[in-house]
């Protein structure tokens, strides 16, 4: 019955998350010395730079200098994109905390006395008021570890890039390892820092909460709503950026100039790089970290009004954090497949690695998840389900955490199916750039709507099964499940971005073509792993919105969430109708801001002379400049409607319009982020198989310049919003809403739906 | 209290409908009148075209012959087409027939016994035996109306086509009138036709029913079911065909070999005007007529399960059958305003002539509506509310078909405003065509998102509103409401396909270059029509699709549809997956078919001496070959697509999944519909908008044959199968689904559910 000692629970949480940041730290230290001989500190990373180049015996001193001086470059805007974008985010933080602060303290007219529980009935709980100001600690606490996730990922990638460019001079594989291993340090770092700031801001509120776990869990989800606002504007702002600057860059440098991909003649170039790191980088680490961050406190939530919760057994009540913990152990052992046990060599051992870590991760974790279940949780108890008990077992649970687990696999796969060159789905539409752009970008769509299925059904699927199991909390645990294995999905997702920087890197100092052919054989890899982790990404957000929407339902005091009840059905059609209204926005705002660095990319390639011929470098400072004040501008809109849109609904039209509104922005969201990030991956890589010529019909195709290759960049640019802008922010809407409401929930069930009340 | 008598409804409804047949043949001798001089019958239009050029003083007496051929070519192609289609659906039917009478035959294995009635208690209803045999008989006659309202629709526009090119000659004001008098020849017809059969339909099976209006109107639904399932093949087989022949005449014809649209040396264009015919005029009718009928079984089934079914007030329970008799009275006099009334004398008065039409009926509507309201219901009643009884007044159900009425008005002006090149969202796509077609689908697709806003929330509204006043029966109310005026929404949807195709036949027969500008300004108006007309498809599929929800959830028993139920649940994501799955599907099918059509253009351009210089003539029947097989082979995997889904539903999974399947496919798939649909519409005209140059900024756009008409035909292309195969089949999708879910409502409850009976 519950074996692990609160004690020991007490030194193995955080044993796991010193774990995983150490090994990141590892990673970094073997990153940096493959490089680097002399000095250890990212301070002087020119300089070191330089040096290495010496050291392993290249002795093109000039490459190695125009490296660092990119590598500065993209660095230095890339920072500075973020400190700019801080400042917003440092204005939105205040605000948002004083409506929570003032929402949540009028629930009880800032009453500073105790109150009964709302479910363990005949107990006392702490006053409304602690709530308010908890909460809302929690919200800041969320906020500056999801900034702080999105800021320590950017500085790992732009460290590692142009290390993966040098490193691609002596082979395939050691440029892999390098990619990795960056990514790996992303990947734990981020991993272990959610796990312990959470697992610290627990133990704080404890001191005031003491035993009212009730209190103590539901304050607690401020964290999530943090961390997933901070993503909101990291993914939104993130992403406009990035395909501001790379729409721009390719309209003009690949369409118009026909000059390479990532050509330093081009003004954009810099901005492109940038982008990679800002969106691909800091905004999909933002928005794992928020998924991971909700769905640990919904779990918490619903089990807090359990059976354990009141009860209060602590091995039980932490089995989120303990799956979470064996999770980073787990990662930690797959790691090495990819980078000591076994070696890539060839170009084709690129993609089979990368899949052979989920694979591992997955098979190692359901043993992991299999000994946390039976270790920490007693055979039976029983859970909270909407007013009802359910009387639930270990291996109950254990099944919830593997359905999700495997669910992830399985969208993992597909997604790869779906946008890898390898298979006929991309092929297809390849081969449909023969009679041109209109055929391809048709062929793309319904690639991207055929790509929805089998993650819908592996999504539903685990759904029912967790849900039959343990009811909510069996789905705060699926999504758990789908999300333990965070540390290697993010190092995959990682790896993407930094060999795309590598090879822009390359292509910008004037690298050999073999070396360029290498760091886009890791690219071309990298958009399928990219693609596979914005797969996860929306996996996750789906049960993730779920859990919460279910704690919300729980919270508001609602009963039945009746699709009969008009007011349930306007909030189910409307909500259905936001993703679509939140892509309009975001795809025209990467659409002005690109038109604008259209002009920009024109007017210097027309008034800067000798450019086209290289004699002189462009403004890049101008182009990021356009990236820059485009996305921050630009983010505010698509951002407020998600925020603003649950405060209405709750405020005005009620708890259950509002839960109607969660339900039909889940069901349409996920179909339609799916397919977006699909679509624009496929199309990524159509192109790339035309462009890399490595089958007869690829040949047929091509070569780079041929008519069905430019209509395959056509269609690669209508992907990039879809792919990189639209798509991924969608998981964050859905699960924004979510966990706003929940976290709303006890003002929408005291004063809300206004409207209603006087009609 | 139902001041009308038994009698005299029984006049009033079959003389509405007469009338309305009527005023259609009245317009069709005006149409045939104008181009006729001596004969009046349709077998000798060839003679009597080329006559009338004579007549009206025009001696270019060999453009009207080749006028006269063309019109043949294409009335038989589409003729042709629609008997090779009946084939297959004359097997279907068969087959889907004997599926309902097994099914619901089995409910009560087969037995002939009367059994107690399920609403109405004490009394003895006939046995579920002769359900299944009316209601299969039932959806035979809704599928051979649907088909039938096809079919003639077809055939006055193929009539019409010629005449309107060649009053062109004469003027805009001639042409237009033609035109529009043909539209309104299939719209009277069509709206007649469908409440004669029905009411006939009604009374017929009465004779055997008696008192027994719960069974009558349980077996009238079949009559919906048949109408759709028909209307389900004609658009998805005619949008296949129209588009493959569409995409394939301008991908070689504008794009490779740079001739004009509908030049006659192109060998697909006798099929591309075919295909405006079969699949915008014939499968819009069948589709519309679905909806109509569709909405009025909703709304008599559950009228016959509420007090004034039980207490048989004939007047009250006539209530759907009456509105839409006022319906065709009004757009009778609607038309009058279009025709005679009112004058089209320039071409900017186009468009203001069609959107009055909009405006004019539905204000005349609210009155008629009105005046059948608290003329033929009693002041006060109660109805069915999911096994409670509610209140209702006369004056809630005048709210509720007026609240219907104007949704579909400010649907029709959204639309407008988002497809029309008068206002600034298409010009904002034109616009973006200067920097290629990646940024014109970009922002073409951005468009389509943001049209779903408006409409979204007037069907909202209207559905709040319809609820809250008389549950599901005003739900059904406010979709006939929307519908009541479906005459006149016909005429002016019929017109855009017709004008389209006087375009087409005024280029190839090389009538003068103002008549030609003059047929473009007609098929303008008519694009943004055509969406229009899609935009009150969708709406209304909706809003009908919900009725029917509401009334299979009665007849299924269910108590509540709760999201929280994960039944519920997995049926509302995987229904929200359905469009996706289903537009794959269709876009795929026209992409496949258009690259045939491709090929074939091609090898003709190549293999045929002196067919570029005009010297020879194409194999036009080859390419309509091509279409008629492509469209035949696949319309079948998305119409078993539909079809098939709620029959696994609900007998595996049961009526609880099968509820949140419909919810799920409808508040998805009116999304994906509205947008496809707009984005089409806002392309194509996009680029009339840069071939009409009418404007300062058109001109700096175009030419024809410019960089951006380039890239605005790119769009255009990729609009074509979003706006004319997936978008509008997507109606009849979530329709079709929820009314097949009501018709086997008896045996799901009776019988469904099979696995997770056995879990």
């Amino acid at each position: 019955m519950g074996g692990l000692s609160e004690g020991l629970i007490q030194v193995l949480i955080p044993a796991a998350a010193l774990l995983g940041i150490g090994f990141a730290f590892l990673q970094w230290v073997l990153v940096s010395r493959v490089k680097v001989s002399g000095y250890a500190d990212d301070e002087s990373q020119e300089n070191n730079l330089i040096e290495s180049g010496h050291e392993e015996g290249f002795e093109d001193f000039e490459v190695v200098a125009k490296c660092a001086e990119i590598q500065k470059a993209i660095s230095v805007g890339a920072t500075s994109f973020l400190f700019t974008q801080y400042k917003y985010l440092v204005v939105f933080m205040g605000a948002f905390g004083a409506v929570i602060f003032l929402f949540l303290g009028s629930v009880k007219s800032f009453s500073t006395k105790s109150e009964p529980c709302t479910y363990n009935k005949g107990q006392m709980c702490k006053p409304a008021l602690a709530n308010a100001i908890f909460s809302t600690i929690a919200f800041f606490l969320g906020a500056l570890t999801s900034v702080l996730s999105g800021f320590l990922g950017m500085k790992i990638a732009t460290y590692a890039n142009a290390r993966t460019s040098l490193e691609a001079r002596k082979g395939i594989g050691k440029a892999f390892t390098i990619a990795f291993r960056s990514g790996a340090v992303m990947g734990f770092l981020l991993a272990a820092n959610g796990l312990l700031v959470l697992y610290a801001s627990i133990n704080l509120f404890k001191l005031y909460y003491g035993d009212d776990w009730e209190g103590l869990y539901e304050s607690i989800t401020g964290y999530g709503l943090g961390g997933s606002s901070m993503a909101l504007f990291g993914r939104v702002g993130g992403g406009i950026y990035t395909k501001a600057a790379d729409v721009g860059a390719d309209l003009v440098g690949k369409i118009e100039k026909n000059i390479p991909e990532d050509d330093p003649r081009n003004p954009a170039v810099i901005a492109d790089n940038v982008g990679d790191n800002v969106g691909d980088i800091a905004g999909m680490g933002s928005d794992l970290f928020g998924s991971y961050a909700e769905s640990t406190c919904a779990a918490l939530f619903v089990a807090s009004i359990s059976s354990f919760g009141f009860t209060h057994n602590y091995a039980a009540m932490s089995y989120p954090l303990l799956i979470s913990s064996m999770g980073i152990v787990i990662c930690l052992i797959t790691t090495l497949f990819a980078t000591d046990l076994v070696e890539v060599k060839k170009v084709s051992e690129i993609e089979p690695s990368l899949k052979r870590q989920l694979l591992i991760s997955t098979v190692l974790m359901t043993a992991g998840a299999a000994l946390v279940s039976f270790v920490a949780l007693p055979s039976k108890f029983t859970l909270y389900d909407f007013g009802n008990d359910k009387v639930v077992k270990n291996w109950h649970l254990f099944f919830c955490v593997v359905t999700g687990l495997w669910a992830g696999l399985v969208i993992g796969y597909t997604t790869e199916y779906y946008t890898s060159n390898a298979y006929s789905p991309v092929q297809d539409v390849a081969d449909s750039c023969r009679t041109g752009a209109a055929t391809n970008v048709i062929f793309g769509l319904a690639l991207g709507y055929k790509s929805v299925i089998v993650p819908i059904f592996s999504i539903a699927l685990s759904i029912y099964v967790s849900f039959r199991l343990a009811a909510m909390y069996g789905i705060a645990m699926a999504a758990l499940g789908m999300l333990s294995t965070i540390a290697t999905g993010l190092a995959i997702d990682a790896y993407g971005p930094i060999s795309d920087n590598a090879g822009g890197i390359a292509e910008m100092a004037g690298m050999s073509h073999e070396v360029r052919e290498r760091t886009d054989a890791l690219d071309a890899a990298g958009n399928t792993t990219a693609a596979i982790g914005k797969g996860f990404a929306i996996g996750s957000a789906a049960l993730v919105s779920l859990a919460l929407f279910g704690a919300f339902v729980s919270r508001a005091g609602i009963e039945t969430v009746n699709v009969m009840n008009p007011k349930v059905f306007i909030g189910l059609i409307v909500g259905a109708m936001l993703p679509y209204w939140f892509s309009a926005m975001t795809m025209k705002s990467v659409g002005s801001a690109a038109l604008k660095m259209v002009e920009e990319v024109r007017r210097q390639f027309n008034s800067i002379p000798g450019l086209m011929e290289g004699r002189t470098k462009p403004d890049y400072a101008n182009c990021v400049k356009i990236s820059t004040d485009a996305s921050l501008r630009e983010m505010i809109p698509p951002g407020a409607l998600v925020l603003v849109t649950p405060l209405i609904a709750g405020t005005f039209f009620g708890v259950e319009t509002l839960a109607g509104l969660l339900a039909g922005s889940l069901v349409s969201g996920v179909q339609v982020a799916i397919s977006a990030s699909n679509t624009g991956g496929a199309w990524d890589n159509a192109k790339k198989y035309i462009e890399a010529g490595a089958s007869e019909h690829a040949k047929a195709l091509g070569p780079k310049g041929s008519e069905a290759h430019k209509a395959a960049v056509i269609g690669d640019t209508v992907g990039d919003p879809l792919k990189d802008t639209s798509g991924p922010s969608l998981n964050i809407l859905i699960k924004l809403m979510a966990v706003e409401a929940l976290v709303f929930a006890p003002f929408f069930a005291a004063h809300g739906g206004l409207i209603f009340k006087h009609i």
